[in-house]
């Protein structure tokens, strides 16, 4: 089947989805994105990160390129035309295409809006029960990480480095302490508390990790809001990230170095399942 | 007259000129560019460009997406069929188009590359006999910014902040010292001497920079390079920066500021002078 994509209000087979070589997003990295999971063909958690995507386009000055109620029914489109019952829908939204200046163009083109699936094993996800592998890297990013943009280079650099290191992921570092990872929220576990760096610009506010607060309240696993080290890390009983796509992901490696004798602990499985049971898996 | 664009070996009309959704470029950021200069129809100091796109790809470990002599006869007929007398000639190479994951592609696809003419004023740039203003801001950009990416999100957000305050372009700084300008080096004058920052993966090493070094050498104009704060800018005899576009241009005013009474001083006009000649306007 060929996938069918979504660019400026049109449904294309993808090897027919192109944009402007004018387009901002592609001469500045100005543009930002969201990635919702889709699980039994429906989305995951999906205002939450409409929500965030308001929030980018706000910080950026952009315009929303079409309504809430458009963006939500292009999400069921996309699903529906490419049959989706397990994966993602990516999204991503630019100032537009103008000729080539820095300054925001005026008159304010009309944003660019192009979406496509994915199709990924996310609840039975193999690397769920093994557990993954994490390095180390310093932090190459710019200043604000807290609006979800494509400016992504230094993250794209982090994931070819561990893939290289036959890793899943990079944790980064900034001023001793750990960021976040290349496209996941870091935590650790120490004598049953979740430990994750609080949110700034530093970091993404992840949909998934906000979720698990909530979860994890409910279920009255304390989380700690702090920074932590490298050094703290490896000496942890047990480590995980989140995203959208990976929800819940044990890691059982940090830098070489095993986390917990190196299976998935019990504080992360148990997160895991309140996370996969309210996605509906 | 319609212009002529570069696309992936063709050429287009501009309103046609499309690269896939899935291009690295669009998606991550994942691309570096350059920009020439052009006057009476010749390019100026091509070379020194396409020696730092070799370095550019090299760091990012992305293949070139030709050949040097394909891409120089690319410039040549870019210019021949706009007719381009005076202006610029942009061009960008990404790590090519392939399914969306942050790691390099494998097999590697092949790199996109497009490249587009600008008209404009160069030699006569009105800017140039008034000088221009520019603002302090902070830095917002990634650790690596000897690579010319499309990283370009923060001189984005610093050059809508200077158009905004009635300025030309925004002097970004860091730990208290200026780096650089938005889209250009930042240079003062003090007694005489031009006092510059020294190249590091803080700054881009601009081949603007590198003729001006040169031609200052050749006539006895001192060049310092050391870090200098926004308070000694402000105090500073001249101010100026310099471009592939703008090449050596007059500041005269510094966050509201006066440099120099207002006005060009004699070191940047001599500058600016030299580098003409050589250009040859």
């Amino acid at each position: 089947m060929v996938r069918t994509v979504f660019v400026n209000g049109e449904y294309l087979p993808e090897a027919e989805a192109k944009i402007s070589i004018f387009d901002r997003g592609f001469l500045f990295a100005d543009g930002v994105y969201e990635v919702s999971a889709v699980v039994n063909g429906v989305l995951v958690d999906y205002s939450a990160h409409t929500d965030r995507l308001e929030r980018s386009l706000r910080e950026l000055r952009m315009d929303w390129p079409c309504s809430r109620t458009e963006l939500e029914a292009m999400h069921f489109e996309l699903i529906r035309r490419n049959a989706l019952q397990e994966g993602i829908v990516y999204m991503q939204v630019t100032r537009g295409a103008a000729d080539r200046s820095f300054n925001f163009p005026r008159p304010a083109p009309k944003p660019s809006l192009i979406a496509f699936t994915q199709s990924m094993s996310l609840v039975h996800n193999p690397n769920a029960a093994t557990g993954v592998k994490v390095i180390t890297t310093p932090d190459l990013r710019w200043a604000r990480r807290d609006i979800k943009t494509v400016m992504l280079l230094a993250p794209v650099l982090g994931k070819q480095e561990a893939y290289e290191k036959g890793a899943h992921e990079a944790w980064m570092i900034e001023d001793g302490f750990i960021t976040e990872g290349a496209s996941s929220n870091a935590y650790i576990v120490k004598d049953g508390k979740v430990i994750t760096r609080g949110l700034s610009n530093e970091i993404l506010a992840g949909c998934t990790r906000r979720a698990l607060f909530r979860l994890a309240a409910e279920h009255g696993v304390e989380i700690v809001e702090r920074k932590f080290t490298p050094e703290e890390a490896r000496a942890a009983d047990e480590a995980f990230l989140t995203s959208a796509s990976q929800f819940v992901m044990p890691v059982v490696e940090i830098d070489a170095q095993r986390i917990g004798g190196g299976q998935p602990g019990p504080v992360v499985r148990k997160l895991r399942e309140l996370f996969l049971a309210e996605a509906g898996a």
